[in-house]
């Protein structure tokens, strides 16, 4: 089992800062305070302490992932845009050495056709896909088993 | 809110009658019959009948999807080979006309590159890939989670 | 001339068996039993006996398309999701040596790319692809013309 | 029900002028005089005037499609040799707004690659594909449906 | 600078002549007419003289762009479908010498996958794509600019 | 080496069930069932039991494969139309932990492209391509001589 | 009519700020601050305040154009290199829901094959490509008239 | 051998009519008429009437190369930039039934990737590519002499 | 039957005359001459004279393949690394008009991509992969099946 | 005008040794022998010194080639299997700076799809294909003539 | 020769910061600090001032190479993961007119297909990959050849 | 550390005989000659003998690299031509169980497509690209290091 005082990781990649504010009939009016919020009460529950951290920018999303690899037990990752063109994410994430989970909040199989390549799917633990903010909550839930069982 | 009078209907695809009775130190001792018993108690916790059908043959699951248009609420499956060459099971899932929730067990952007495309990816609601059995329990919580909201 | 003792035989592949019953609004209020029975009454008026035989297996078709080899004089074909997969069905058509004619209801150029590339196109006599369910009428007559001209 | 005083317009594209009168061996001793009266016949029985076009020259094709808009009820089309290369005929086609039927007399699935992508396919009611001059007879049924249903 | 008393040479490809007439709703009530109008008065406040051409065909563009070699001072092109397909209009543009700009009404890039390859693109001094009739107006702006700077 | 109290087992994917009886003039006079008997004879040389199975079903395929891992030593399979199509099969053969040989009649890299694309070729031990109903009797040795230095 | 106390704001990708400073043979000695000028001079004449930024870095762009969502009326963009390579900044166009106007000094066609794809092509109105600092005036022009129109 | 009263045909295609009177400095100073010149002279001393025909008209040359298989024994053929997009000219030189020769001034594979593909090449008997006016001549020769062994 | 009294000519490519005096534990301790023993053992055994030439030159290759048109009556050929890429010995096996077997020791499907094309499969007979030496002696006794049938 | 004291080189690839003594029906009775002297011949009443040289090996051929900087005028070459795989006799071509010419005997646009690409298509002066032996007589005269205008 | 009194700019890519503190198993135990050091070592034994920078953004690595421009003799770059992602970094490099050599630690030929592809690579002068520190060494070395030949 | 007493095997691919002789504008005036004398005299200063071997043909090279099994520490390569084309090279790399360094003189990603795919880059330890005749100095640099830390 992993150190539980250590916490989890959420990283939340660019345009993610926008969620709830603008275009409720698409996104919802849920805001990423309010996910973040969720995943806080979900993450007591299951009994770890949980950071969040948004950046629209790659570099300020590496920088943080490194840190993780001292100060976090896991990583639970929406890497938005960067999902489909960061290799430096990808990196970070290999060299953090930490169990990591990749989530989307819409079907990104429904979307254009280059959002289908993910260039994370294949260094995570696992993917969850397309449940609006339960995507973050069933990830967090994946990640502790994945810790537990760790 | 759904009909939550009608079960949801748990499909396995071809090859997953073998778990756990084979090759344990590869898909861990769990076997499907003991997948579905952790399946049944999470659903009657969430409030929701279950049932659960395996085959082999593309067809039969053709047939069991047919039947869940009158009979189910929704459609976890996992469709493992034919995830990946079955447009019959695609058009199955499209004209039952339920929320359908695909899962994986084992990363399958890990493994052959074949095996990335899902013929499934975008007429469900969503994906959870990777989790071992813990990808079946994700996926109940998340077809819940569609049905309550829809 | 063919002889004109042996059955025209009406294919129908995975999922037609829905047909009218569900989804009216798209498909139409035509169910496959009332296709059937338009296709007996035109193949009454050319002169022919007709079967019709539906499954969602592709292993049964693959078997109904071996006995044709001896019991029909052609095939009129719908075969559809293994349009697209089943080399199986094609080599049985091959093997059956019987003019074949594929059918489809809807347009499968205006759906998914993978719709466009047919298994069965390059041997079979040709296609009528569009028409809803007068496309299987429209067959029956070019099926009748080839064979009178056989 | 479409307007039957406007005449059904059958275009034929480049080198279909040639037929019956070179190579009977291969594409039969029927000329393209002799399909149009076959075709004139059939619409007489069905209730429809009818006009043949034929021309070797995209633009000529475009301008009379063009034309169709105001005086014709439908379009039967085979296109020929620019099925596969002319954009300009297919935006006609569109703008002029009336239920077209693709149509062609070899199985155009059995010859070169690239003759079996069709820059029409997708934006016609449907095609008709193989039968020899009865694909003209087949597709002009099939467009009196289609304007019957209309 | 470039010789003034040329006229700049205005060519719409095949179906432009059809703009305004029909389905205004989809393209906007704008006669093609009306567009050389405007064309012609913005010529006139920039000083330069004007010519416009539509044709439905290939061949007939190719020689009205060859004459342009003698007798016009540059070429303000919207090649319509020929855009995709035609190599003979690239040719005749880089052999009449003249600067030439590629408009193009709707945005290309939102349509058919093989709408976004131009075959004049690279020999274009350069591309306005996506205003409706102002791209035209934009267009010979920016001719009239490189004439200028000539 | 291997238990040889445990049969050898053969396996005929679709359509092979027609052998012989049919177009004796492009596949010979030789039926299936006297290619089982060959193999008898041969495994009978080579102190083996022998089990043949024929299916045109893609699911009863893989659940006799299924079977095989407890009662078979080794597995000869000629897949027929599913050599390129199933995944499945594939996943039953990987699961069931025998050494297998994949044969082929024909040489299917002197048949259309899309049949040179083997779905087991690189999970079997070795492929024996090409001698008609030799290639069962070498693949045959083949698979003896795995089992022998097994 | 949009609302014109909100001004247009003009982005600027990365290494456009080396504009004019180095290597005026080839792009020419107008400085990005006489772009800059030059726009501020046509907004003015056109009754549009405008705003402009540049940055080397992709977070910093969609931070930017973030805010445009609240703070400007349309968005006239030059990515630079981001153009081939940013999804972040293509979903922040999207996110901000304002008309936007790509334009590129060079002609984009001419050079490397991955500088011709565009990923923010379909999702702004238009593009103006390859005519210089005149692409941005040209780009200005068609944003009011897009804004006007609005 | 073949009929030698009848003239071998000698097919320009789009813009070489403008040969010789534009850009000396690239094409040479010689004249499409003076190469028709030529090729007379060599055609009498070859002992074969022969006559030109150059459009810039696809349709056109699509109906000049239909009346050769009445009136001329053989074709020669630069197609121009026909040669990479035209399936109308390649199905007209098809039904003829004449030898062709394809002829090239420059050397296509020196130029931009589309040109390397030649619609005609596999129709035709051979190619001759790449040595300015000489080809048409050198193509004549090895026309004459496919004639003479015909 | 063929003529007993040419010998069945065994080729080796290059690096094969490394098998067995290096890497023992991977391609076992067998070296080129053993084999080539076994072969002639077994080539006795079936009544054929056998001779074998290996040889690291591409050039060579053909020319002994040249040679074995007078003087060989088949061909059993491992063409090494030349399978992926000499079309030289493809030309030189058609040119011999033998019947000729290919022989691989390694499952080239399990390894590089470009391993799995062969430049041969279409024109030999047949093919025998991945039974390491037994390749070659299942090969000989496939040729001599061949060759009594021939 | 090229130095005339230097021989042409005529280069044959592999195989082409076997011209003429097998096969006659096919490539006709013609031997390489035969083609040579023909060459002299020709070259002779052109004026020229000629030399032939045949290789089955691509170091030999490229070392001729190398040999001809000094020695030779100019290159006639037919590479046989080498256009299609050589990179090596491509860039002995560039390095030894005489104008080359590439001759094939049969058409390859009509044999496989690899032998369309021929690695020497850009750098020689031009092709002739498809002529049989008079390929390289015709291909003897371009050379001349390139010489000449030299 | 260049001036030697501007350094040459070292520059290290996103993730190098983390080399030697983690994983000395995989990356050696050397760290980015000792790296440096070495080249600052070997820098002044060829006699040139060095300066070293290291980003995880690509933003900043952007702004660093423009100031290059002025202050620096040469660039030597490891651009980490943005080798095979940013066209902005190739862009600066290309605008800061300094000879640049691109160096990595690992083959990048022995991992994902992806990173075989460096948007750098035919813009620096040269590439140094696989040999980990030494790779910095060497090119240190190559940089400095270059500019002392200058 | 590596066996001192054996020497560094240099090998020179196809045409690079040619080096300094020929066209020293272009490739400099440094014959192979010269190269190998400065190898000689940097191999001397590392400590180690050094062997150099050039041929222009494939199996040469391989036999050569072959005999490196034995008799030679390390392989510094050149594979010129052949880098892109020879499987047999790769393997023979492979068998030896050697070092091996790549390099080339030239940038191979400024030039053709094809040549930026090396069928040796994976399997080697590391390339050194684009420096000119140091290439091969810093090759062996690089060599030594490799095997000094052996």
């Amino acid at each position: 089992m992993s150190d539980e005082s250590k916490a989890i990781l959420v990283l939340h990649g660019p345009n993610l800062n926008m969620l709830g504010t603008r275009e409720p009939e698409i996104y919802g009016a849920t805001t990423l305070a309010e996910i973040d919020a969720k995943l806080q009460e979900l993450a007591a529950e299951l009994g770890w302490p949980l950071e969040a951290f948004q950046s629209n920018g790659e570099g300020e999303l590496v920088s943080r992932i490194q840190q993780a690899a001292e100060s976090n037990s896991g990583v639970l990752i929406n890497p938005g845009a960067y999902t489909h063109t960061s290799v430096a994410i990808r990196d970070a994430v290999i060299a953090c050495r930490l169990p990591a989970v990749e989530v989307h909040l819409s079907n990104i199989h429904q979307r254009e056709e280059f959002r289908r390549r993910s260039l994370l799917a294949d260094i995570v633990v696992g993917q969850i896909i397309g449940f609006g903010a339960d995507s973050y909550l069933l990830g967090l839930r994946a990640l502790a088993g994945v810790l537990a069982a760790g």
